[in-house]
């Protein structure tokens, strides 16, 4: 016990020095605490313990919308004109592929990023259990939090219920759509209508751009004649871009002030930070439960359960009731 | 509480009428039983403690792929040539997106579906909560099961952790890949070279039919390098089709009949539907546990843990530990 205990001083004590390190600016610092972040378990447990209570309320945008839709050069070009007006964006790209082509999401953004120092940016991938991944977002936004950066940009493929979850719990969540995706409707799926508050058609140039414009107006109009709106009536503008020319960039950064104010002014970028909050430890509690379930079932009791559900004895609904007896 | 049984009595009077017209092949009450499992709840209840316990052991096919890889166009060939075989298939089509576009993907089937009445074809959206999909594709296949349909071929958009643990559920899992989709991993993302039994190139006419061929090949040698192969050494096959011209098509089936037997002589059916049960029992307990958790926080002591998290007196996991000593 007393070794397991040094060891949670001592590495306490690396963190919180690499806390340090991180908000002198060490980018060396900041990748070693987003991997523990990663890597989860009792170090980042100790992360969170150092790091929570303090924030300097960085907005958090979400930016998601189908693979090929051009957001990472989206994305590129949004971090440039952010640090011409001074800010010091960081990025957590959501990649929902397995480690074999996770590199080439952040290989591209690193042409892209050239010599710039002030942007940081970060690849995660969604393989696993959804839960790490549902803890690894909140502690990131903690450590890019702590080290200054604002704002922070979460960028996800918005296929899975993960990915959008994730990018709804942003402060101002953007949608991108294009018109190559062949599927107008495609910013529509998986729920993302109702998530978005900044829409981007980008690849405004090519034709078929006005069409998808069209078709998310027609389905705002819907959801607003079907009450689905924000209860302030707050209609989600749709911005052209063009992210390789770089048209309608400086109108997207625009928009996403004016959404940020919008919050302000109604105390709801402290409900969003709540909220995520809130969601985490959710989270928290259910992994908990997961890991405690799974290790019942384990048990002698819990194989008697299993075999009884094998044999056909007792149903899947009374197996689960005995199950969580166990618990 | 009398009425409450009364309810459930006549629930499951009911749901025994459906069963034993389902067995008789009444398309409406395989319909009705369907929309039961999707609904969920006590009817939902009644019907699997009605059909838990016996099964005729049909081929559960997954198949899996990016949209647009004409998984569609592939499943009504490959079932026209189950059903010239004598087999009665059922198809439960899982939809990523929203109610909105659903309808889409069910319309274009029922134009292949055409005349034939063997065939069952069920379209469900993966909105709302996953644990909601996740008990009602087991319960779908108990329905498909009791009413005679074998094989039961359950396609999902392979984008989602919750899609591909659902595919990967099957007996047999189908990875569909194909020229078009321009990135040629992308039959490995979200781990699907894992899972997959056997491998279909689709759109085998297009240019980079072979190139994709040649990549799968690729990643199976990779794979078996690092020992992540099949205990037994078996090689997912890869299979070229031209699901258009129905081009490989037999040869698809085949490979599907040829695992099947590959699974039977090990017994390995037996044990997939256990570890479908498992997981069924697993996600009902998990969901009973969200359920306890979401109203614990509604409690006095819960709404007290939200107010010192919120004002930043205790951590996330502080409060996930009060929280779960609230259940």
């Amino acid at each position: 016990m007393r070794s397991k205990r040094q060891a949670r001083i001592r590495s306490s004590i690396l963190i919180d020095d690499l806390l340090s390190e991180a908000k002198a600016g060490s980018r060396r610092a900041i990748g070693r605490l987003l991997s523990v972040v990663e890597h989860g378990g009792a170090d980042a447990d100790a992360l969170t313990e150092s790091t929570f209570s303090t924030t300097n309320m960085p907005h958090v945008i979400g930016i998601t919308g189908p693979p090929g839709s051009g957001k990472s050069t989206l994305v590129g070009k949004l971090v440039d004109t952010m640090m011409d007006k001074g800010h010091s964006p960081a990025i957590l790209a959501i990649d929902p592929s397995s480690p074999l082509s996770g590199g080439a999401i952040l290989g591209d953004r690193i042409r892209i990023d050239g010599g710039q120092s002030d942007i940081f940016i970060r690849s995660m991938a969604t393989r696993g259990h959804s839960g790490g991944l549902a803890l690894a977002v909140p502690g990131a936004l903690r450590v890019f939090d702590v080290s200054g950066f604002d704002p922070i940009i979460i960028e996800t493929v918005g296929v899975g219920q993960v990915e959008v979850d994730i990018t709804a719990a942003a402060d101002t969540t953007i949608v991108v759509s294009n018109p190559g995706a062949g599927d107008t409707v495609q910013a529509s799926k998986a729920g993302l209508l109702e998530v978005a508050d900044i829409f981007v058609v980008n690849k405004a140039d090519r034709p078929g751009a006005d069409g998808v414009c069209r078709d998310l107006d027609l389905m705002l109009d819907l959801s607003h004649m079907t009450g689905q709106e924000d209860i302030t009536g707050r209609r989600p503008p749709i911005t052209m871009v063009n992210s390789l020319e770089g048209t309608g960039i400086e109108e997207l950064r625009a928009e996403i002030d004016s959404h940020k104010r919008y919050l302000d002014a109604m105390d709801q970028r402290v409900a969003a930070r709540h909220r995520r909050l809130q969601a985490e430890v959710l989270t928290r509690v259910q992994v908990d439960l997961e890991h405690r379930a799974a290790a019942s079932q384990r048990t002698e009791a819990g194989k008697d359960i299993r075999t009884d559900l094998s044999e056909g004895r007792i149903s899947p609904i009374k197996a689960a009731a005995r199950l969580s007896e166990l618990l």
